[in-house]
């Protein structure tokens, strides 16, 4: 099946497998008048000016407009029951953070929720949020697990999870996040859950192959870096890759050990120190930055030019969680990336395709439109690459290809 | 023609014609298991538990959703030529203002392109996007002349926005915004602008009711606080209510003046001191909050509470624009205000819907839901109204109805 996408006025997208430097990250491809050319679902030529002159099975007409690499969003808590609007109203009628965890409220209650949901139910939710993903120029996500915390729903999670990889068009890989809060069954035994985790949790997932990464949420609090370093290493030993939720809040090390465990990537990192970003650097981790959490949380925005400057590899994803971020808008986070971050377009557009596939291990198949790479494709209601970054609150995602074939 | 919509989950709405004090802006009605009764496109009567046993020519079905008011985007500047997403490039890889200026960038890049525009263009890029905004939720908004700064085009614009108002199911009120800033040709001459304005334009426009209210963008550098006192002088004594854009970079007595010339809006207020705030209570002016532009500028967002406080009715607008606001949707301003003003959803609700209406003297036709107003009616994809606050980027509006009919 031969497909060409003509009439291309702007073909945008980065080369390579990740931006390695500070300078890559902007570096990418522009090409006026452009077309593509597709074999099985995989992109076999890129070129502009004149199109081939062979047959084509089908032609579409990209109508002058900017195309894209499709969007990779590598950071959402993709699986969930219920939401937390209720906890809302409450801040803003004056309840504290105490009042809110007293009244049922804060991660627990999802994990409740999450418990109590059927896996059908999870599935469904999370179907329509992939394709709401989907819809705004997302054709590759990651989805972590960390809202059961106990056996059955993390594996729960996880089912869901390969299911929707195989049934929704989306890519979407999956990542283990036992360590995302200690539960209220382990609240006097944390070191039973981190055992329970490492001994118990990780081979099981391992073994049935649910999941490709594990994470572990280091943040005072939560677990500490040396909780991090067991826990990642065990995942590793069973072949599960490392992330790390770190500096969110507090700098407690988490950006530091990126370094030591190899970490594929680092997500969030508000708080990120100098000895973080170089560690970061030195691995050749994946800074993987949250925007839309920062602005719904009303905290500072993640160093980002710094970590540019020193070579880390910037990705930018949304975050999707019923809690500090419940928006899956990928575009919204592209806003913030140019106006808070102070990315250029050229390195937005690297955050949210190609550094977001190497933030997930994927970027050998997507990210940029490059021959052998899957034909995940954006065509934009915009001109130019500024215009993403400008518009506001519209989807500007006109069409949407994924694996060659026109999803929306 | 008589209509019901039936099983509404939750109607919430704010009563009456505008919130008279602090405590009113969040005393919103809200009905569980309601029903709504319209004929020929007025609500009749509204109603919880057992729906009227009568004939209906139709009947709509909510599915147990929440249902508002039709959303009033009550500052807008709708009619424009161009974008400006080239600025947002220039800006970010490090170009100064006064660059950008030099460049051909600002406001008056605009005013070239609006000139440059026929009206048939302008009239249809505005009403792609009027569709838009009225997807979004919005079945009421303003809309400003002020890029056109000479005769002929600021009639072209005011021609467009009346046309618009007669064509799209929207209502559009008019505001003539000749004060927008100071154009090339009298830049030597500020005192031959304001004599132009008041002499010449204000009494054509009024004369051929091309707009309802006069507007004047005080502001350090365009126009002060005693040319904008004559300008809204000269449009009062020619019917033109007035508005002021007041304290958006710095204080220079633009909301204080809302009492002496009796303001029915005064808009941004970003910096906006106790003395505004008490001169805009007595005069009972509504304070045009517009936090998408604080947003986008990163600039500190104005003291909503405290003038909820002071009795001020606070609305919630978009300032769609190309220049400081790229962003035409609504429900983005919802969160913000929420998120960044801290108004409870009840109080966020009044901002764009009642007090919308208000700021745009409209408040006895849109703006609740209430025997005698017109039919204008969101069903949302939402239980209740944290939900609007809370969800974030993703597209809410259910079904939009206008005057009784389903437009979107």
């Amino acid at each position: 099946m031969k497909k060409l996408i003509r009439n291309i006025g702007m073909l945008a997208t980065p080369q390579g497998t990740a931006s390695k430097s500070g300078k890559a990250q902007g570096e990418i491809l522009q090409l006026a008048d452009a077309w593509i050319a597709v074999a099985d679902g995989m992109i076999d030529r890129v070129g502009s000016g004149p199109v081939p002159n062979e047959y084509f099975d089908e032609v579409i007409d990209a109508g002058g407009k900017l195309v894209t690499p499709g969007l990779v969003d590598a950071h959402t808590h993709l699986v969930f029951g219920g939401w937390r609007q209720n906890e809302l109203g409450m801040k803003l009628h004056g309840m504290g953070y105490l009042d809110i965890l007293a009244a049922g409220g804060g991660i627990l209650s999802t994990v409740k929720a999450t418990r109590a949901a059927s896996e059908e139910e999870l599935y469904k939710k999370a179907y329509d949020a992939l394709d709401e993903m989907s819809s705004l120029g997302v054709t590759t996500c990651e989805a972590k697990s960390g809202y059961g915390l106990d056996r059955e729903t993390e594996l729960k999670q996880l089912r869901v999870i390969r299911r929707l990889n195989e049934e929704h068009p989306m890519d979407v890989a999956a990542t283990y996040l036992g360590a995302h809060a200690v539960p209220n069954e382990y609240k006097d035994d944390r070191e039973g859950y981190v055992r329970f985790l490492c001994e118990e949790m990780i081979p099981e997932v391992a073994k049935e192959g649910l999941a490709q990464f594990c994470d572990v949420f280091c943040e005072k609090g939560v677990f500490t870096a040396a909780e991090t370093e067991r826990i990642l290493t065990a995942g590793r030993e069973y072949g599960l890759l490392p992330k790390i939720h770190a500096d969110e809040i507090e700098a407690i090390g988490g950006s530091e050990l990126t370094e030591k465990v190899g970490a594929v990537s680092a997500e969030h990192l508000i708080v990120c120190r100098q000895s973080g970003i170089d560690a970061m650097a030195k691995a050749g981790t994946v800074a993987c930055l949250l925007p839309a959490t920062s602005f719904y949380l009303g905290a500072t925005y993640a160093p980002a030019r710094a970590m540019i400057d020193a070579g880390v590899p910037v990705a930018v994803a949304s975050d999707f969680n019923p809690g500090s971020c419940p928006s899956l808008n990928l575009q919204l986070c592209m806003n913030l990336a140019c106006l808070k971050y102070r990315l250029t377009p050229e390195e937005m557009l690297t955050a949210v395709t190609l550094n977001g596939a190497a933030a997930i291990g994927m970027a050998d198949r997507v990210g940029s439109i490059e021959p052998g790479k899957q034909a995940d494709i954006v065509i934009w209601e915009a001109e130019d690459l500024n215009y993403l970054g400008y518009r506001m609150g519209s989807d500007l995602a006109a069409s949407v290809i994924k694996n060659g074939e026109e999803i929306w």
